[in-house]
């Protein structure tokens, strides 16, 4: 039996997310493993670096599969590409080493938040989150670097109770605004639920003068999730790489 | 009755092209003629600059339409946003004198041919051609310097017998490669059915040395569609500006 890893891109409009759950119809990883069960012709599990959430969209997750198969590597590639629904593409296709899971391996990750402030583009309408105001980028910028670093981040999440550590270290966040489109990159070695989409909030209620820059030691002090920003809609957010 | 000029975004994918024709359904000008009439309580035509196919995107596409209401430009604008489907955007309004027609007064179009042929791109999917084969880019230009000036254009083009002139005028051909998208990017004075389409096929045959660089006199000479290259996909085709 080998292990192989996979680089998948999709677009996350019309599923509830990548994780099977319950009862959940439709998610990304329901529609791997029903063509890698066809495939190889028994069950087959498949396990991604980390759930991304209903709408939430991917550049590159990374995912892993175990099973037994004649087919070469560029096989096993066309025949995934073939049977997934267009919207679910994969990238490239390797074998890994027998201990390879991309979820525990995975060293940090990088997530993209965009924000449009100009006149609606059709184009982007599924891809970028478009903001009522042109927010102040030097503001975000600011608070941003007050992020950085090693903090418990349990008032920038939706989690409920929980006995888990959340603490997390965010290495960076770049933000950049181009033709209209604030662009906010955050790599970090975990994220909490919900957390980018909390913190993009967080940063565009500073940038529009709603919430003052010194919010963001007052969350993580009182870690009172009611104290940071909105939660950003899923549309706007991207897995854009997982590091390892 | 007051004469409005709008600039007009659309999502050519779920639509049968812009033109209202005989039973077609589901076309952009009649979501427009519905929404119109019901704001100004009367039947309300709106002209395009030009029908655009099933399929085919616009990322400024020009139309004119009259009407007598009490209603801002403004108001008017935020009215069709509201009730217009979130695949078709009014970019601008603005009154137009009277005699202002969207298709009689344009002087020339500007339509973009997008080719990918690289790795698949999920974002992209609806909006570019992806082809089996990276074209010689080089060669596409050559070619295309060919096509620039006045010429009959009936042998590029979908249209049956006519006896109206087929004679039209390309003022520029560009032709750009970036990020493994191939953009041509063509000016003239008008297009023949399906012309943009057929000549990027063209050329993009010529691009990967299935057709001849002369195929181009070939075709003017003999004026036979079939010595052109295919109909490329709609979906990679948008207007992007119509100049008056």
């Amino acid at each position: 039996m080998k292990n192989y890893k996979i680089t998948v891109q999709y677009d996350g409009t019309r599923y509830n997310g990548w994780q099977r759950q319950g009862n959940t119809k439709n998610t990304i990883q329901e529609k791997f493993e029903n063509v890698l069960s066809i495939m190889c012709d028994s069950q087959v599990d498949i396990f991604a670096s980390g759930r991304t959430d209903a709408g939430v969209h991917a550049l590159c997750q990374v995912a892993n599969f175990k099973c037994t198969t004649d087919m070469t590597d560029g096989e096993i590639l066309d025949y995934l590409n073939n049977y997934l629904p267009e919207d679910i593409r994969v990238l490239t296709l390797e074998e890994a080493p027998e201990r390879f899971h991309s979820r525990l391996k995975a060293k940090s990750k990088t997530y993209e938040y965009d924000i449009a402030y100009t006149k609606p583009d059709v184009f982007s309408r599924k891809y970028v989150w478009h903001a009522p105001v042109r927010p102040d980028v030097d503001k975000m910028r600011q608070a941003a670097k007050w992020l950085e670093g090693t903090h418990d981040f349990r008032g920038f999440s939706s989690l409920g109770k929980t006995k888990k550590s959340t603490v997390r270290t965010i290495n960076s966040i770049e933000i950049t605004d181009e033709n209209g489109v604030i662009c906010i990159v955050i790599n970090g070695n975990g994220f909490l639920h919900n957390a980018v989409r909390i913190i993009a909030g967080t940063l565009y209620e500073i940038g529009i003068g709603k919430l003052n820059e010194d919010v963001i030691y007052v969350i993580f002090e009182t870690q009172i999730r009611e104290n940071a920003g909105a939660t950003l809609p899923a549309k706007g957010l991207k897995l854009v790489e997982v590091e390892y």
